[in-house]
């Protein structure tokens, strides 16, 4: 049981974390999964709001996978995949916006709001944050291209919204849809997403809350540190795959903009940012240059 | 025909307009069926550039209503409605912040940015901007009190997050729902949250734009200046009623806290809102204190 | 007739030029003979004025030709020129000064105070902003070289008075006469003052406002665009003569200096400066890099 | 014979004085007669420069009656005055206005410049600093009202364009010209411009340069410091009369708007400025609230 | 033992506390005998550190008596003590001053700085922080008035020095030695100094570090908070006395200057600092208002 | 007799000194020997003040020997010495500590403080403003090395606390003992000190005050100037030696680092700082680059 006495001694080995990190950015990403379970979500709020309180500037980029089939499936409609990627027509693509934007994003800035905090949701549309181009087609199973409709990539982020709310005090969270120039918008990965503001803004730290502990080996045990290189090898022979490969593809587009370090960690794991931030305990898989 | 020299001339009329509402703020409610036309559209969003561009300060607030409809149609809810007012249960407010939040304020936004403006969009929920209460049921015709559920009253305006924006050169959009202590989420009168914000800010307009050509008296004869008294009058003898009652009750509240002028103008006419602020011409209806 | 949907459409339409204008200084040219009508120098002043409010920096250098010369007839004196060029003697100089300093840069600033805009009037000698030197002598039509005694050029320009007055929200108003190190007062050319200042501001743009339609080729036609190349060819062949050629010679200044574009344009055309900055209608002639 | 060590101490000695001043303003009216020495005006505009050196805002207004005279008399225009006012017509008005604004103006502002100053003029029409107001007439003699003509009173003094320049590091530099809402220029007294000036600003001191020793009693004596009770009472009796009554005046002016002393000293005497400021020797006559 | 995920846990519940006293000055005094222990002290700085990493202000006062004591003992000299003060001659003085600020002062701002915080040193006479006044002569048993010496009360405390180090991120460390008019140096008890620089900073908290766990009741028991009645009280019948008066008296000063909470706790617990300002288990004895 | 005008006179003398010396950086040592006279030390804190009223930065750098060597006396221990250098071992630098930054700083800063001024003391430990190294064991005349103890070396100054305390309009008072990364305290040469400070903020001077006259040639000769080379070759021929070596050293260090100008003046003589400073007689030995 911890007793007063190391309760303090505990706040106090927070010290050079908190030093470290004071007035940094970092980029979390907090998706559909572990948005599922109220507990758990309430620990990432807090967390968030000791981040800033603690001086670091926290930005929250979120997906919402879960919620957007929910909301599909009670319009009627059918999500379509093609290699794992949701294939996103007119139709899709305006639920998709309305979940996002109009749901998630406002179900927690409002809780960082309720817990004290102060946030302000921003879409990739809102003030030019995010330049979308439509994603290429990808190749099926069968070997023909799919053409994935308005599934998109981010071509170009523009920091200035976000830097004005994070000097006005208030945590940005992001929602990962945007628009081109010809004024089409697009649904893109929320990994990719964070992966890209964590390199326009040159953060210090991007981690992405998963629901796996990290990147296993193929005999599942965890990898605690991988380079780049290490990172590229597991992509070629296949360890890395699936669903981890648009967070492995943030990491490295984060790292090549000079952000110093990229962390996969299991957000249903409570508090599981400040044991990887404040405490000496890492979590997960790191990526580092 | 208007030739090149009474072009420079009339702009040149503009002159004492700008200068009187040089770095004021102007809170613009444009509503749903406004947005329909998608050309009556481009010229509300140049008007809103350019008022920022010759030193205004614009701050948009938007409705819903018909697109609200659409989408409660296209999910097989029937919208239900008491003394003109949304009846809004869970599922209905679900749909009503998606579309608000979800669609049309980032349409707006999106339509901003893409013509050459800076723009991001609120809730009321973003950075606590509006603290919402119940709203006090309606009595039926038949005496009844019908309870509208997740209708709300403004209870609350924290103008920071407006400043925020405006500061940092962003035109703030901001959509009429927001949250309670409970975390319940509201659905507001758009013209009650556009009178609401222009008080909170101390705003020195409010214009509300609206598809008839403002405040008519019992012969269809537009009435183009009114005092308070007068307003309190016309409502007394039912001559303003049903969709004009909280236009008015906007531009009362937003009176009395200090917001110089209020007006109610015909927004289905090009460039109205120019026409209102830089030209001799006054439109529509003027109500001041 | 312009209708009034028409003029909200007419100042719609400058919100493309307004936009690229805004926070850029414009230096103006207006002269001696442009300033004797009261209705024109009254447009004149306006469009000053709107320039500002609309987020321009304009900035006024004059000159006084025909002032000075009724002053010295006055006192009876009499002018004498050389190349077009005043030849000045201390007695003549003691009049320019006070005519330029003490009267017409009085008169521009008052007007501009008295309908509602803010100036401050400057000479080359306020704040050190201008340091002359003699000029050289002109070459007289019989071969021998012309002293003009108190005739300077500009050897330097301190952009930091008009900086001053410009940050804190006055229209500075130049007038051309300036002192060298030795205490000797002098007159220089309008124009070329104006060149000067445009390229040490480095300018947006120099609009030099005359009584010519602006630049006409040997058929009299207006040359409404000319590159710098088109004017060193129609310098050398005589096309550009006479007293345009200080105008020209301001715009190849500015333009050296990295000012963007420079205007020869006709300032007894009512508001022409705002036809030329706000509206589609070029003027003139406009000589660019 | 002053040798080097009394050099320090004497230079020390000024430390208590500029430890007072440090940061105030210091209005000082500087007047025709004392500019006609060049040794003279040189040591003044030493003084000027090391005054806002140590810390001090000197603000200058001058005059200029004899260079107006002068210039009256070169234009073949016979000066006329009435109770030692000058009366004014149009003509007499355009030659006041373009000696004070066009030439001493001009002169004191180079020659700062030439020391290593910084000054930049200012005439009561730039930037709005004065608003004139037509004078009352003046009795004559025999007992009839005498119509100044163009002689004005100080109606309200904006001090923004004098700060402006003092912000900027430049000492301003009035002429007591200024005009009406009506577009008239009127001729103020200088002292009197000097009071308002320095009642406007709330300026610490007051000092009137002029060509005595400053109020001598009946018997020829100086007066060195004297209450405005004292002043009233010696204008009563007469012993203050003729050019010293705006003068004193001006210092009455002053001291009811909070200036702390104001000061009539001899402007003839080599540095009286410095002595009066920064050694224990005050000069000439002090009137104190 | 404590675990992983407790560790984070523990962390999170400092946020309530952290979010409190974000900005909030906190002055602590650090006495003489804590700063015995090695280990103890470097607990502390943490602590200082950590406090201000996370947001607050902290302000250091310290003691020194022990140090003192050992200093006269090696020069020879006797301390001396009337009624628990220390009689203070001349020669005495010299060796506190030396004491105080040219050694503890140094050794917590170099421990500061070797621990990775920033610090510098402040006497009362510093920036004129303090001006002393001599105390009071204290009453011996035998009814006597004993004068003290150079021991001195604070007259008046200019809180500009501390304020430019807070801006500036450095943590000031103040030794309660201070001047008066007249040159004279005092010595003032450390406890009455920290609460008179609370009460001038209006700080959030005064927190006491002495050696004993808080206020006691006549039965040794704990009183964990009191009210400046309770105080009173307890001072009245001789509860509170000795060494622990200064203390309460400190509190007292602060409380009535508008000091939130004050606070006697035990410094030679581990982390006591960080104990009661971040964890819920308050320590010691607060005293309010 | 200086009388009254040449008071005034002499004050204008200082016009071009004062004008070159605004805002500019003034490191100067003040010693040990030259505080001992009360009268000569409150003529160069005057100096001090003036320099600062007048615009200058004064930065006082200060030592100690003589009251060190008393202060050892008291306390029974005999200083010890090695080609001039102190032999400091743990209990000397005790005492070194105590009396340089606890005696005095304090007093200077008292001092200051008392004739109008504002002065805040700093040793090397303050907000780390003077890294330590351990210096080099000197040769003693029998050619055996000799370890000086805690003697040190400037390893790097930090300039922010000087930079915080200037811009807050306090004078920095340095006294020269500083730690190393070790915890150990050290003692160092207060000229090096001087030049080491004067290096890191690129000072315009630097002036030790002494009790000699400056740098004597071989027959006893004041060398008024020198150049760095001058300097190097009465070092390598004996002129330049003992107590003289540290003072040029300090100076070829300061020259190094682009400070314009660095001074040996006689600290004896009153106000030799404001002769050297505002007076065109140049006293001392002046060595430049």
């Amino acid at each position: 049981m911890a007793t007063a006495p190391s309760r303090a001694e505990i706040i106090i080995g927070a010290l050079p974390f908190i030093r470290d990190f004071s007035g940094k950015t970092v980029v979390v990403k907090y998706g559909g999964n572990a948005m599922v379970d109220r507990e758990l979500t309430t620990a990432v709020i807090q967390d968030l709001i000791l981040m800033r309180l603690v001086g670091m500037q926290p930005v929250v980029v979120h997906g919402g996978g879960p919620q957007i089939d929910q909301a599909m499936k009670t319009s009627g409609m059918q999500p379509r995949f093609a290699q794992g990627l949701r294939i996103t027509d007119a139709d899709t693509m305006r639920i998709v916006e309305r979940v996002l934007v109009g749901e998630i994003n406002q179900e927690i800035v409002a809780w960082i709001q309720r817990l004290g905090g102060a946030a302000i949701g921003l879409s990739g549309k809102d003030g030019g944050l995010i330049q979308a181009r439509k994603a290429a087609p990808v190749k099926a199973p069968d070997g023909q291209l799919v053409d994935l409709g308005l599934v998109g990539d981010v071509a170009r982020v523009d920091p200035r919204p976000i830097r004005t709310l994070q000097e006005a005090g208030y945590i940005p969270v992001v929602a990962p849809t945007a628009g081109d120039e010809t004024g089409a918008t697009y649904n893109i990965n929320a990994d990719l997403v964070a992966g890209e503001v964590a390199a326009a803004l040159v953060a210090e730290k991007l981690v992405l809350l998963t629901d796996t502990d990290g990147i296993l080996d193929r005999q599942g045990r965890l990898l605690s540190t991988l380079t780049r290189q290490d990172v590229e090898r597991l992509m070629a022979d296949g360890t890395i795959n699936r669903g981890m490969l648009p967070k492995v593809q943030a990491c490295l587009t984060a790292l090549k903009a000079g952000v110093r370090k990229t962390h996969i960690i299991n957000g249903t794991r409570q508090h599981a940012l400040i044991e990887e931030l404040l405490t000496p305990e890492g979590v997960g898989t790191e990526i580092v240059a």
